[in-house]
């Protein structure tokens, strides 16, 4: 029995092999949903453009489940169940229900397994009764996983029908937060090969749970949209170019890239990942307040995961707590030297800007952007060294069909496979790492506030520029998603100051900007650091968080 | 007019072109060199085997000239500049004018520049003498640097006469150094491209102070001599397989090499250098006391670097005040399981080992060895991608003949140029540093002691087997060479406790101990901590001090 899932746009369809594997997945996924767990025919068929209502108004939930995944953030979920206000079962059984829900409104998951999740939350249960005190921070808090973190005995891929496999072992992050407590019940949606800036692939495309006809945004787009739908409190995202960052922004969420080599990454990559080796993922929290982040970074952080993961940086996390200086100096970058941001950004960067200004311990200046344009050239050669025929062949092993959005890129991908030329690219990057550091220093910042992105969330298939958030991959500064109050206005509400494009790229933007309607999309903003200050992000961060009305 | 320096043996010679060019060189070096500078021509026709006296006895240093350079560590001549006991000029012309006498003893020099030095020391004098207070901690202090470490106005090369260029700026480090007042007179011996453990390259080949017919090492082999010869309080050097290791056990100094991305590598090495993408090189001091070692870490890193070059971790340094455990858990590995070491360096290790376990504040506990040979091999493949084609052409640029320990290396390497075989690299140190990582927690030590070298100071053109330094390079582990107070037994006089060679390597290190009178020659130890734990590696050097009766 296939169940119903809204879909706005399609994915390409494969060749006859293909489609039959990819039905097959997507039946299995199905024959676990109960019947009474089925959102109702005619809400899936004529659904609101803003769906994130359905889950409470549906009718599957009971009142102690809405209750249970709408008035908590991670931090009071876990103090709920330590002081045994909720069972583990229960909440795991809440939120396992409303994520199944929130798949069919936005296409979300790509695999859910409650029962393992309610056993392994009646294992933690048990433990409480027996020995009075929780296993660690986590006891009982559900996270979601993005599919390609591997997780024992479930399935795992990069995006590729042809990656999927199961996994034997836990990864190391996995087993680190499975040691604090947490529980895992879903892994969800990322874009094929995991190159997008949306969400789309063999299991079909994640749609934005206030507009379902946006981009709920990639790589971590299923994550985005879970956490959105609270059918989850706090997710597990990656992020090479934007991936956690623009999906958090699209969604109304923060979403904390952190410096590379500070969570473990063991396991969650195919061994030999090219890209990586000058540009490093990393995992972060999606989620909905500052302190779950907090939480998140602490837990893993404190667990002391260099003793295992001797490529980590043993730096210790003083997160939300760390001081900083007397006066905060910010630098406010409202747009790249390459493309202008669409007018609701601006706007938002402006709301902040004045908000920062009136405080008498910031000190707003003006950031001005450093070589965007070379930047992304540079991040471009270094993620497709092979000039993309890996990617393809991927997807030739088992006729998946190429997406726009990896043909976006794979088109301009260019061959630096020998040694030499990933040595030139290293140097490169080592170059631009140096000069963005002396650019910062001369700026005499000890933040960047910026958007994340050139526009909300984008209409499907129009992700194309990842330039404001992939330029913080290619330097290695640890960049955060904060939540405006803010949203788009409706169609044609909002101009452009200025009616002249800089270039090719702002004109595609621009005419992006025209065909779509954004309203009520949520506007995000980006904070960034120098490397390795993540503790001082989020400090100052604790500082900020009235100003810009921060949860 | 050509300036004799001992040569013991040869190296072999190039074509006409190259012939000419390198004679060039040389020539050019001797020019500067003034008559009264030059050591009586008997004593280079006729050389003792133990060359360290001639400094004081050959009559061209005064009585404070001696006492200069011989009476004091670092510290301590910063401490008597800064108190005008001497003048910086006074101290920059004698280090200057022993440098040049350590030279034509073992051909440690590459580059001698007194004039600069003393210009440099004259402004130091003077702004002491208008200030009241130094520039900063090693004001006045002459450094001595390994010739391919940039500075600006001077030639800098990476051990081909190919690579020979004029550099344009201060590279990072030296402008750090420079800044905090050291004095720059001369730059140091380096083999052929930079790969050998001893330092034979087209100016010729450094020989062992202790006993000239030995290598004194390499990379960082000219560092070695000259700093045992006292030409040098403070050397700079820097190690990729044990070049900074080696050369100091070899010649009983000190040699640090810090976990990689501490200390700044700007301008220190060629653009596009190919076995850094999978083992990053560093610099480190070399030096005849630990706090010397400690002041030079701690002047580079609390100028805090890391705001110039975003690729250094910025953790702090405590160094030799770091607090350590109670009870420090150190593990002696006595061997590899490759290739036992040479009868003197066992004894060295049982020595350290006895002395350690009779102290309460140090347990002491066997360490069992991880993979030797995988590790060498690994080693191996990282180094040299492109299986060698770049070195060989270098070469082949300038008519450069190549060196027998170029060939050894050459002749084994192999193909990985292509991006994924580089990723796969990158995939299999990971791998070999995460199972390091679990063998160490396994095994509980805060430190491992073992040897720096399967043996003392090897015969010139012997040293083939780098394993026992270049392991802690690929896992990225800080690893210090300490000199004992032990010395190598003459000829005979110590045997293999076991006559039976675990394999070829085994073999041609217990061939190559049958052949060579050792006598004399310096044993030094190797202690060794987990990736970052630099600071606890200093911590616990402070603690075991007078246990090992160091400096």
């Amino acid at each position: 029995m296939s169940v119903p899932v809204i879909q706005t746009f399609p994915v390409p369809a494969g060749d006859a092999a293909f489609e039959k594997t990819r039905r097959h997945l997507i039946n299995q996924f199905d024959a676990k949903i109960p019947q009474d767990y089925i959102i109702a025919r005619h809400v899936i068929d004529k659904p609101p453009t803003d769906v994130t209502e359905i889950p409470r108004s549906c009718g599957i939930l009971s009142a102690e489940e809405i209750a249970i995944t709408e008035d908590y953030d991670a931090v009071d979920l876990a103090k709920a169940i330590a002081q045994r206000k909720y069972t583990a079962v229960a909440v795991a059984t809440a939120f396992s229900k409303r994520a199944i829900i929130c798949h069919q409104i936005s296409n979300c998951l790509t695999q859910w397994f409650p029962e393992e999740a309610i056993k392994q939350a009646k294992s933690l249960d048990d433990y409480l009764d027996e020995h009075g005190h929780t296993v660690g921070p986590l006891h009982g808090v559900p996270l979601s996983l993005k599919e390609h973190i591997a997780i024992r005995g479930r399935g795992t891929s990069y995006g590729f029908l042809a990656s999927n496999h199961v996994s034997d072992n836990d990864s190391l992050l996995v087993s680190i937060l499975r040691d604090s407590g947490a529980v895992f019940y879903v892994k969800t949606m990322q874009p094929q090969g995991l190159l997008h800036m949306e969400s789309d692939n063999y299991m079909g495309r994640v749609l934005n749970p206030y507009n379902i006809h946006l981009s709920a945004g990639g790589s971590s787009g299923g994550e985005a949209a879970l956490v959105a739908l609270r059918g989850s409190v706090l997710g597990v995202g990656s992020d090479l170019g934007g991936s956690i960052r623009a999906p958090s922004a699209f969604c109304g969420l923060y979403g904390f890239k952190p410096t590379a080599n500070i969570l473990p990454m063991q396991g969650l990559l195919p061994r030999g990942f090219a890209a990586g080796l000058n540009i490093q993922p990393c995992v972060g929290p999606m989620c909905r307040s500052l302190r779950d982040m907090d939480l998140f970074m602490r837990t893993v952080i404190d667990s002391r995961p260099y003793l295992k993961d001797p490529l980590l940086v043993p730096i210790p996390w003083t997160g939300t707590k760390t001081s900083t200086a007397p006066r905060l100096k910010i630098g406010i970058m409202a747009m790249d030297d390459m493309i202008t941001p669409m007018p609701p950004l601006t706007r938002a960067i402006s709301w902040a800007q004045q908000r920062l200004d009136a405080r008498p311990d910031v000190e707003v200046k003006k950031f001005t952007p450093y070589r965007a344009r070379e930047a992304l050239d540079l991040t471009r050669r270094i993620f497709t060294p092979d000039g993309g025929v890996g990617f393809r062949k991927l997807l030739a092993a088992s006729g998946e069909p190429e997406h726009l959005l990896s043909t976006a890129v794979l088109d301009k991908a260019t061959d630096s496979s020998h040694v030499n030329q990933i040595s030139m690219l290293r140097a490169e990057r080592d170059d631009f790492r140096r000069e963005m550091a002396a650019h910062w220093n001369e700026q005499d910042v000890d933040l960047v506030l910026m958007p994340v992105f050139v526009g909300p969330a984008p209409a499907h298939d129009t992700a194309i520029y990842k330039g404001y958030t992939s330029v913080w991959n290619l330097v290695d500064y640890p960049a955060v998603a904060i939540p405006t109050p803010l949203v788009a206005e409706a169609k044609g509400v909002e101009k452009y100051a200025d009616q002249q494009d800089i270039g090719v790229e702002d004109q595609y933007v621009r005419r992006m900007y025209e065909r779509a309607d954004f309203a009520g999309a949520s506007l995000g903003l980006q904070l960034v650091a120098r490397k390795h200050h993540d503790n001082l992000l989020f400090g100052a961060l604790r500082l900020i968080q009235d100003a810009l009305e921060l949860k």
